[in-house]
């Protein structure tokens, strides 16, 4: 049964998933490229690691929590790593967003070391983080999976297993391709109906009311009228997820027509130097198509 | 006050709407191109009109709940139609879906001949419209607005007012541009998530628990899963609302890619013989695309 | 046999042509809404008409070159206009490019007239019509296009008989949205090299010396690298004709995926105020998805 | 200067290639997978090689002409390959079409062993092979690309120096992002003929002769009415080349909306099955897209 647990990448969504593992009973030992971040766990009652060899040796699980691909691959097969320190045995949870293809062959790569390993991607953002809602999608053996739920229950409020090694991620891909596609959507929503003399937020009301209705209307409806766009998510972000999507329908031979507008939008978003701004800032783009931009 | 009502149109949506309106206490002439359509409504406490002209002679309100712009033009403008018999006054409300530009012009035409004209059309789709609970989003006047209230309080269960002449039906468009939109985005990704070995009910699930969680995904994904596509709302009807959306989005100078994509597939849709089926069905052409097109 | 010619429209595409007639032994009368350009064609030895009754009362044949549809209509249909003034018999002859159900509708009522009517719209632009080398699609009957040939052939150097009423129109369309897309894809690739270190103007000789050569690259290849769009066809008339393409496609259930792409791209550089810019300037749309748009 | 030329890759491509390098007075040393292609081009007057380290060790110049950039990086960087076998100084000339990023990080090794290498893809198909006709892109420095001219223009009837390593590469990516696109436009626009009642190749002729024509129309044009798709080039190829040019695209930030369609419908028609089909069938793919798959 996992009772110490360490936790590698205490950033926006890391840090606040850990201190629900300490608040729920976990021995946590934090990790990360931030001293100040491991200070800050350190002070609400975990225990704060110096090297990640450090972080890992006396686990019983490892969670990652990192940006992308190569910052997991690192972690794992680097010299001072996971896979070089953790003891044989060790659980090993990525909640990370990556490639499949790299979840995959990580956890192959983990079963030769002796250990296990599921992807367990989730959704729900900042907020979702911070008071332990996110819906968490879990890949990995029955086995393994069922190791990880008192943990991963910490963090989520909703765990679902859908599949083997990899699903998860697969899962958090189609999940970013409807976010994404459905930002898109409100954008050309609200820049259509700002042409028109229409009172948009009632409109948008009305439209939540109906079939049109969705949790990303609900959350940035209002601000994408405000054009504010604070991140919560990051263009940059979501463009590394959209890359991920498209690479994987590839692969697969699968059609995705909206999918592909949706990572140009979202790339063009970001070569325009929007990487640091909330997702939601799709909507400077369609108004650049529209020679609308000098409208605030 | 409004006491007498004629509805025009007593189709899948328009007659349970009318019965609601009987139940409300408001005494309600139905005229329907189908006479089996306002025999039913007669039987449950309704009147039933043999012409339009004696539907509409003696209403204080007249509703019209027809299929497309040419439907609503000829009902109001023929000689035997609402503007020729109906009296001064009569607050004309159509909850049909059709282009804006119409509905503006209609709405002048109803002030030349002295009547007042509101265009009120609905969302929430066949089962709004039986339990009451649709949300109308209402174009003009405040006071024609306020007047129809009581009567559309008896169809929705949401009433918003939007704006002058034609705004409803501009916040209509916006609508069925981000429901066929989220059809799409969910084809995609349900395609995508079976081209790999993903437990995809247990996927949606995790997914609807998230930001990327909608109306669409709630009452259509698992049908769309089994390919069942009873409708519901039919892709040819989708595919004139996605003209209208085009066209308006064209004639303001306004950019919606993933508009123009989704109005392309359902037209698509539409002309591979789909038309009769749910617009759920998008997901067919995606399969098609992705050559796919023989797994059940 | 034709020996007398209204020509009515004396534009940029009209007076060259007129003019290739008058040196072509015809005895031209023009008519245009600019009476400069009349002047000039009675200069050159044309006639110079002060109404369009006064230009098609005595003609054989009546050529129009108008900018779009309603331009054309009311040409035709109007109380001062062709079908009202013209004897039976006359031979008219509809160069402008318009919807092609405008022009089988124009076709079928002219033959109510007891007048014969053919669409032929050119390719080639001002240089071919001024060397009349135009390249001209006639739509209409066999009997028809060959009387209209003698004309035609001062003013093209290929002349194409189609098909039926509005064959004419409908290749048109098709070849607009050929020239649209090429320049498209043709910005594409310059802004794509651009973004890396290559010597461009080398590298579009490379490619025009392949199976990437086209009229477009050769003709407009190197004024996009300077980003010289001095007109040529001006984006607000080739935004009008890819709505016809659109709407023409739509009409028939075809797929254009591409030239949907194009007429949004090309209705977005409209919007943008580039409406008098040349056709090429479709570049610039992409240097400003690329954040590109500092650049010269 | 080059007299002895090891050429690797005798496929559809390379075999008269370097035929045309036999007659023009080279001492060509073959080396292929396929040990027909080798006894045919030493039948003709070049020498057999049995392994690629025999084919390189006395050569002057080696050429490469292979699928994709596994390919390449394992006949250059392999224990048997040309960059431990060749004698330093060795000119190698790559005449693949790989990705850019590669051809740059292969230059680079080469360097650091002491050899020359330029990247020279080519464009001009089969029967420019055959005729020595082919357009080539080099990249590379000028003192290189000059050492390669004599052996380069034996085989292509246009050598254009493009810029630095990887500048052919990225030439010949925009190359087949204008051919791709041009493919579908023609597809796309005979599917719109078609669907109307137009004499298809008489207007495709008349197209040809404007703003619209095109080698791509002028040598696929008729075989695309016909729906002969013998190859000609492959659409496997051509959807790896669209891979390139997405990737490198993006990888710039560079937005080409027209070339993520091209590219997702390549790769639809392969998943499809059309793999080895010429790059023409994606008029099939538009035929499904309009409901019009039955037609031959």
């Amino acid at each position: 049964m996992v009772r110490h647990v360490a936790f590698i990448g205490l950033g926006v969504m890391g840090a606040p998933m850990a201190a629900n593992l300490v608040r729920g009973g976990f021995a946590v030992t934090g990790f990360s490229r931030s001293e100040a971040s491991t200070d800050r766990l350190a002070a609400m009652g975990g225990r704060k690691a110096l090297t990640l060899a450090d972080a890992v040796s006396g686990a019983d699980a490892v969670i990652t929590m990192l940006p992308d691909s190569p910052d997991v691959e690192s972690v794992m097969l680097g010299d001072n790593g996971v896979f070089a320190h953790a003891v044989k045995g060790t659980l090993i949870i990525d909640c990370s967003t990556i490639a499949p293809s790299t979840a995959v062959k990580l956890q192959e790569t983990a079963a030769e070391r002796g250990m296990r390993m599921i992807d367990a991607p989730v959704s729900g953002g900042e907020s979702g983080a911070i008071d332990g809602s996110l819906s968490i999608m879990a890949g990995g053996s029955d086995e393994d999976v069922d190791s990880a739920r008192p943990v991963l229950s910490k963090m989520g409020g909703r765990i679902v297993h859908v599949g083997g090694p990899g699903s998860g991620q697969l899962t958090k891909a189609a999940n970013q391709l409807i976010v994404g596609g459905t930002l898109e959507l409100i954008a050309e929503a609200i820049v259509f109906l700002e042409s028109y003399d229409v009172d948009i937020s009632h409109a948008l009301e009305a439209i939540q009311g109906g079939l049109a209705g969705s949790a990303v209307l609900e959350r940035k409806g209002m601000s994408m009228l405000r054009r504010e766009f604070i991140p919560g998510f990051r263009v940059s972000l979501h463009d590394k997820d959209m890359r991920i999507v498209v690479d994987t329908a590839r692969e697969a031979g699968v059609a995705i027509p909206l999918g592909n507008t949706v990572a140009a939008l979202m790339g063009s978003l970001k070569a325009r130097g929007f990487g640091d701004a909330d997702h939601s800032a799709v909507v400077a783009t369609l108004e650049l198509l529209s020679g609308r931009e000098k409208r605030g």
